[in-house]
Formats: C-alpha cells, sequence, structure tokens
C-alpha cells in the first residue's frame, strides 16, 4: 500500500487540480486497487454461482408487469431507507420525522424522504375549497382560490429547508448525520412570486410585516419582514414537479429561501399584512434564543452555513483501509457556498474539497473529498464557508458565546470519530 | 379588458426584459385583473362557510399523526397523477409508462412518476448478489460488487432520459402531452464515471464499442462507441437522492447523457469492451430508422433539440379569456437549450420565451411564455433552439425528408389548438 498522496499538497491548491491529481493516482491502481478490495480480477472461481458469466435467477424468467405501481416505490431492499422518526416521542401533536441523509447522494431529497415537522398533525385539506386570505394594510383585500394562484406567473428554484433546532444544544447528541441534521432536505420548488401577489393587492404605508397564518390545528403563526416577502418569497405549490405532499403543506405553503423551516408556512391560508410583528407562541416562547445574560435573540431568521460529511458517518463502518471518498452537503441561508474544507487530522489541518456544479444559492451543495484511511483511529469533519466568507463554527466556539441555555441555530462543525476496526461515531457524543 | 401587450414589442428583445415588461403590465392590474376571474376582492359575502376568515373543518380537529407513513405518498387529492399507462396494449414484456408531464412542474421528475420502458418486464435484484462484469479489450478484467462500485469517487449530474419512440411516427397521435412525449423524465443521478471504470481495467489497443448488456430476462444488449463511454457516461446508483428505483435499473444502471435512453441500460450487469458494435436487436430491427430510399439508418444516438408546451396542452381546458401563462420543456441531447420561441398565431410569428436558470446541460430546460387569450380560436406551438445552433423542425419537415417508414427520433414541433369553448386539442390528430 503506497502513503497517501495529498499530504504533501500545497493547501492552496484548487480543490479540482487536487482532485484530479488523486484522480491520476487512482487510475495509475496504486491507491483503489489496494483500497477496493472487494475488486476482483476476473478469475474462474468467479464463473460459479449467480455471478457473471452465469445467468442469475432473475435473468430466467420475465420480471414484474408494468403497472403493477402506477404510482412507482423504491426496491423492497431499500425498505429500511425510511423517515428517521423518534420512538420515544409522542408523534401525534408536535412531532418531527428526519431525512435519512447518510442514506442518500446527490443534493435533491426524495418527496417520499424530506423532513417533516408538524404542530397540530397533518390536516387533510381539499384543494377545491382551500383559498388564501390576503388583507390588512392593502388596497384591494384577495381571497384566492388554487386555480387563482396557478394562473399567476410561475418560477421553479432548487432551495434547502431546515428546521432551526437541528440539532438543537440539547445532549446526548445523536448517532447518525440523520438524527444530527436531519431537519433539513432540499427541493426543487415551484409557485409564484410572493412579492408579485403583493403588488396585485397593493401594499399601503405602513406595510412592514407579513403575518402568515396556516391552516392546521395549531394555526402555525409567524411574523415575516416585509423585505423578504418582497424578495425570494414564494407561494409553492409543486416540490421537486409534482404537487406538495400533504405533509409539506398541500395545496399551498410559503418558502423564505434561507429563513429557518417554521416560517415557511405550511396548509397557508392567510397573510395579514401588518405594521408590527404579532409576537405569536412560535417566535417567542419557542424560536428564540435565551443568551447568558438573560435576554433572548428574537427573530433570528438566516439559517447560517453548516456542512455535515454524510459518509462515512455515524453508524456506518468502514470495511477494509485504502481509498475512502469522504463526501458530505453544505449549505447556507444567505446565499451560495464558496468552499467546504475538510479535517481528517482532528482539526489540526484543513484541505479545500471539490463542490459539484452547479453550486446553487440556498440549495444543498455536494462536496468530496478523496481520502485513503490508513486503518489508524482519526477525526474527520467538515466546515462551510459561504459567500458572505462566513465560517461555520465549532461547537465549542458556538457555546463560549451563547451558553447552555441556548437551543435554537446550532451550526456547528461536526466531527466524527472513526476506531480501528472501522466503527464510525458521534465525535461529540 | 385591454389589448395584449406583447404584440407591438420587437422580438429580437431579450426574453428577461420583455418577460418584466409583461410583468410591470400585470402588476398595474390591468391585465391580471381581468384575466383572474376567480379571484375576488374580499367582501362580506365571502365570510360564509368554509372560506377564510371562517375556519375551515380541517383546523377543529388535529391532523394525522407522524410516521403513519415513514415513505411519504402524494395526498388523495392526486391520485389521478399516475404514470400513464395504456390501457389497450399487453404490458407484460414489451412495456411502457409515461410520465403525466401535463401535471408536473419544474424539471425533477419525481422517482414516482419517472417514465418506464420495459422488454422482459421488471427484474427483482437482490443488490447483495449483483455484479457488474467488465472484460474485453482490457488489461484487468474485473468483477465489481455494488459496494466496490459505491468506492469510487461519485459523481451527481441532473440529465433528462427519453426514449427515441416518443412518439413515434404513429397515427393516431395521443391527445395529451403525456400521451405524444410522457417517454421523457428528468432527474439528478449519482454514479461513477465509466470512464474512471475503464481505465482502472486498462483499455486495450482497438477498444472502440463497450457492448453494455441488463440482467433483465431480455438481456438487453446495445453497443454504445468508446468515445462516448470516455466522455459523460456513468454508472449510476442513486436517481433523485435515492437509490435507483427497480423500474429504473435497480441497483445499476449505465447512463448515456443525451443519447436514446434504451442506450442507458438499466439492470446493468456486463460491459463488454470490443472492436465492432454486436448488431443486437434493439439496434438493428428496433431503434433504427427506415428511410425513403430503403437504406436504414443505424447508431442514431443523439436526441436531437426538441420541446413542448405543457400548459395549456391537450386535454385541458382554459376557463376564461385573459392572462394565461404558456409553460412547458425543452431539451436538447447535443447540450443546452439556447432559446425556445413561441407562437401564438398558428406560426406566423414566433417570440422568445423566458428560459428558467440555471439552464443545464442535456437537462430539461423549463420554458414560460407570458400570453393573453381573447377567447378566440388560436393554435400555439413551441420550438428549441440548441447550443449547437439546431432548430427544431416542424412535422412536415421531418416528414418530407424521412418518409413515412421511419419510426424513432421524431423530435417535430407539436402545435396545440385552443377552441372557443377554451378546450385545447392535439392539432396534429
Amino acid at each position: 500500500m503506497t502513503k497517501p498522496r495529498h499530504t504533501d499538497i500545497d493547501s492552496t491548491a484548487t480543490s479540482r487540480r487536487r482532485f484530479l491529481r488523486e484522480g491520476g493516482a487512482l487510475l495509475g491502481g496504486t491507491i483503489i486497487a489496494g483500497g477496493l478490495a472487494g475488486s476482483k480480477a476476473l478469475a474462474a472461481s468467479e464463473g460459479s454461482g449467480n455471478l457473471p458469466p452465469s445467468v442469475p435467477e432473475w435473468m430466467k424468467t420475465p420480471g414484474d408487469p408494468m403497472g403493477s405501481q402506477p404510482y412507482g416505490m423504491p426496491s423492497r431492499f431499500e425498505k429500511d431507507v425510511i423517515k428517521n422518526i423518534p420512538k420515544n416521542l409522542p408523534q401525534y401533536l408536535s412531532a418531527s420525522g428526519r431525512t435519512p441523509l447518510q442514506d442518500l447522494d446527490g443534493i435533491i431529497t426524495p418527496n417520499g424522504l424530506f423532513y417533516e415537522r408538524h404542530h397540530g398533525g397533518v390536516p387533510t385539506i381539499d384543494p377545491a375549497q382551500h383559498r388564501l386570505m390576503l388583507h390588512g394594510l392593502v388596497d384591494k383585500p384577495l381571497i384566492l382560490t388554487m386555480d387563482d394562484i396557478r394562473r399567476f406567473p410561475s418560477q421553479s428554484h432548487i432551495y434547502f429547508l431546515e428546521c432551526s433546532a437541528n440539532p438543537g444544544y440539547d445532549k446526548p447528541y445523536g448517532k447518525t448525520a440523520s438524527d444530527l441534521v436531519g431537519l433539513l432536505s432540499c427541493a426543487e420548488w415551484t409557485g409564484v412570486s410572493l412579492k408579485l401577489v403583493l403588488q396585485e393587492a397593493g401594499l399601503q404605508t405602513g406595510a412592514k410585516w407579513v403575518v402568515a397564518e396556516g391552516a392546521d390545528a395549531a394555526a402555525m403563526t409567524r411574523s415575516v419582514p416585509i423585505e423578504k416577502c418582497l424578495d425570494d418569497a414564494m407561494l409553492v405549490y409543486s416540490q421537486n414537479g409534482e404537487r406538495l405532499r400533504p405533509q409539506q403543506g398541500y395545496p399551498l405553503r410559503l418558502l423564505l429561501p434561507g429563513f429557518e423551516g417554521n416560517m415557511s408556512v405550511k396548509w397557508l391560508r392567510r397573510l395579514h399584512v401588518v405594521a408590527e410583528p404579532v409576537y405569536s407562541r412560535e417566535e417567542t416562547s419557542k424560536y428564540s434564543d435565551l443568551m447568558p445574560d438573560g435576554s433572548a435573540r428574537e427573530f433570528t431568521f438566516d439559517m447560517e452555513a453548516k456542512s455535515i460529511i454524510t459518509r462515512p458517518s455515524g453508524g456506518q463502518r468502514l470495511t477494509t483501509p485504502g481509498f475512502q471518498e469522504i463526501g458530505g452537503i453544505a449549505w447556507s441561508g444567505r446565499g451560495k457556498i464558496k468552499r467546504v474544507d475538510v479535517s481528517v487530522d482532528d482539526g489540526k489541518s484543513w484541505q479545500a474539497a471539490e463542490l459539484q456544479e452547479p453550486v446553487l444559492t440556498r440549495a444543498l451543495t455536494r462536496f468530496r473529498f478523496p481520502w485513503r484511511w490508513d486503518g489508524q483511529p482519526a477525526v474527520i469533519q467538515s466546515r462551510a464557508i459561504d459567500e458572505t466568507g462566513y465560517v461555520q463554527p465549532t461547537l465549542g466556539e458556538l457555546l463560549a458565546v451563547r451558553g447552555e441555555n441556548y437551543y435554537y441555530h446550532n451550526n456547528a462543525i461536526w466531527p466524527w470519530r472513526i476506531a480501528t476496526d472501522g466503527e464510525v461515531t458521534n465525535a461529540h457524543a
């Protein structure tokens, strides 16, 4: 086995150049051939059983017919890739289900695995009966049907959505990437610019906030600053091509790109244009941050830059030393991800990862870093830097500023510990 | 009601500028207020029944609990948005199911609605038992497990996939956008560069084609030119974040961006590196094009530039004159879409549509065009222009060159006829 190649590489080199250089080494077979222990040169012994060139059982008879699944589902061999729903919590009213991030690739979260967070259960809403009321400080109050909303000019964007308690400062922290930051997903959303609808109604002088209300049993209510409503806020009816799922607000939700997920009010029924925020439960008792001096930070909307390694991550196991691609996701509520650094030596040194193009604003960005595990204990972690220059902090740095009563907006770097047997665990647990 | 605003606009203006100018008109209320007949200013009569400000029934009791759907499904009100599977065709062996394009938004096709085309049914493959054999003109033949393949460096890209008989030249043509071109979908794919795997095996002199074989009962076999294999070809294991669906080749498929879908062999079990194509059934009897002079075009891989208006489209009905956004999708196997033109006067004049950013290579591109229907009969259509300068032809232009025995690679412009009652029908039917 050869030594890892990247330790001698200037950290200012672009990640693509370094990746290609590593790739060149891989292609020579010196690393991958050692690392891919399961890969076997074709030998006589491989010809037995169901392996090629033998014909497997599933080629000997016709497969399942068309039409057994008019709406398709995953393979039964993927039955354990489901939403991560805590078993020990009441799941009827205030409930959450996390995306299994460690099992996913790319940046799109399939709708069946999109994270959920409810405060009054999931209502069943007939879209023909649903209405959106827009009133308050407007020239022309409106009641819109879904057909009305569909007739406005539309737009589509890929944005992440994240709960602001992801995770809360709440020991014991979880074991897997999903336990820690699984209240995070990303989709292509289609709907109407909220600005366009507000302009159709005509904003009056003094219109500074829009109070959004959901049609769930909790009547989820949040105050949104008018600047966001006139920027990239959307009224969304479709997600990844099809109509919103009930769990995501069917038939209509507010979408505030980069803001804490709770504000993107689901099952949207009312927009009240006002001069002052309403100080609802979810912006006072909840979703506010108690500081060490006893004051509370309110209206902390933007989800700051963050990243996590999903592969390898907690609950997984490296089977053998050798080449191992480190991969994960990064995101920022303030815009695009500019860089993701990876450390494989417990934070002593950092090197830039490769970012998957296109890097989109307020969307997940997939990063990858070629690594060769030498079989020794290691701590690996990633940190995101966004286009504002903000750098994702360590947990220690966050706690030093925010104290122990803080709960939301935890965007700390999260390290994974790798043991000599390959087991990956939460290094902060 | 005012006159349509766009007739006096210089067609050389960028679509964004024109859209914004139209938008300005909309915001003034002159067009939308007329067009959005269903939109009502808030009045006392609206306060009755379940409309806001009244509280609908579904807010009065808690909704469904978390966990009833560990893998989520669409709303029951969307039960008719399913794959479009012909009722009158045998669906056991050679079968197809189309994406309901006219019901979808954006560019991502949800996995449950991705189009299907099978030749021996859908095999049920245990990924732990599946193997990919790579042999022939290589230095080091390989048998790879799925774990081996997962350990190669990965990449993710959004690409469309389209059957080359979409539609075939086959009267009567269908009624809806799905009937016509529903053997088309688009997803974010994750997998391994085929080039990397071929280089790991080591290509020998004379390696000009790679024969891909599927592990279905049809042993689907296609010859792929080595140039494509060393370009953007992928071995794909994930689609829209999660593992491939069985209908899309679980656990492994070839993906050849921009090539006819049949070549992106599903359930991939074998790659045979050879000097000449094998002239399999699917590249001789099928998927070849019989020309008027009796010769057959073979190995016509690239899917040429194409587009279709999905809204409004066949089977839909405009409910009232006024503002109507025309929207659709465009794509080209040769790269990025450069422009989409829309005609609302039966092809007499054309204007550039707005393209939704980002425009990605070999992905669907969503286009939109603001229109005001005057209630009179109209024929609307779109034509795509790709970055090579190629312009999507009319059906007449195609038939004049190709004759009546041609079946595949029909990328004709497809017009929709709108009647005075708002009914939308296939203008070529």
